[in-house]
């Protein structure tokens, strides 16, 4: 019986982010993807994707709910709350989910689905995975003696 | 000639974004971490990480450089435009990177200074590789059949 229920939470919750999503896309023309951050059973904040409206391609619908929980509860530690995404979370928005401590995550559409509609992240997840002389984007270090200052040794003097 | 202007430059631009990371800790007691983003040698924004300020774990400099960016350009697309970090970015901005089309990426501290301030990522980086069910964070699915809403067809409707 407490399986039940807790399965139609879920369903229910996994409802909202999709209306999000397709309120999203309908009525903003925005990527259909929709968040949702919930504790004990409480939508603490929500996200879509608003990457369209502000041409901020970080503004994905994880991205927003997390920022928006995180800067409301004053804390960076979301452990003990859960995400509802109506897509698979693409890299940027999982490591924001590990960065945020957020242990569960429940998705509706997935990879596949997302790229029939020509929104595949798995060219990002392949590119991450990767050793950093093998990615597409070059990334290349440049002695940071070139300055003074050192952060790092700032940071650890203050943190001790 | 021409190489060791580009070096020179290159130097100049890295010592900004680390006097950023400098300042941002030694000032604001911020995390240690500067970024910013660059075309034909003019800098088109900055950012520093943000993370104590806001409790927003999202706010990294290399996100809130890329944010300021494509807000200000009014386009999604920073292809042509080089990323200045004063530390190898984590797999969240390396991900927003390729959001973005920058395709140039500079840092400064590698990830064993970071691990040696406490700051490494290199845990959230073999996460994102792993399988889904291998990982720590749970990700499951649930059926988007639980909505009548479709919103990746809503989507792919629009788009056509």
């Amino acid at each position: 019986m407490k399986h039940q229920q807790d399965e139609a939470s879920r369903q229910e919750m996994m409802a909202k982010a999709i209306a999000l999503a397709y309120a999203n896309t309908a009525k903003h023309h925005g990527k259909p993807f929709g968040a949702i951050i919930v504790k004990d059973g409480q939508v603490i904040a929500t996200g879509v994707n608003e990457v369209v409206a502000t041409c901020d391609p970080t503004t994905h619908a994880e991205m927003q709910a997390i920022r928006e929980a995180s800067r409301k509860e004053k804390s960076t530690d979301l452990s003990g709350y859960e995400l509802y995404a109506s897509g698979q979370p693409c890299p940027m928005c999982l490591s924001a989910i590990y960065l945020a401590n957020i242990q569960r995550v429940y998705y509706g559409y997935g990879e596949a689905e997302a790229a029939e509609a020509g929104l595949s992240t798995q060219y990002i997840y392949e590119q991450v995975a990767l050793p950093m002389d093998q990615r597409d984007v070059r990334l290349q270090q440049i002695d940071p003696s070139c300055s003074e200052l050192k952060p790092l040794e700032a940071w650890s003097r203050h943190a001790r």
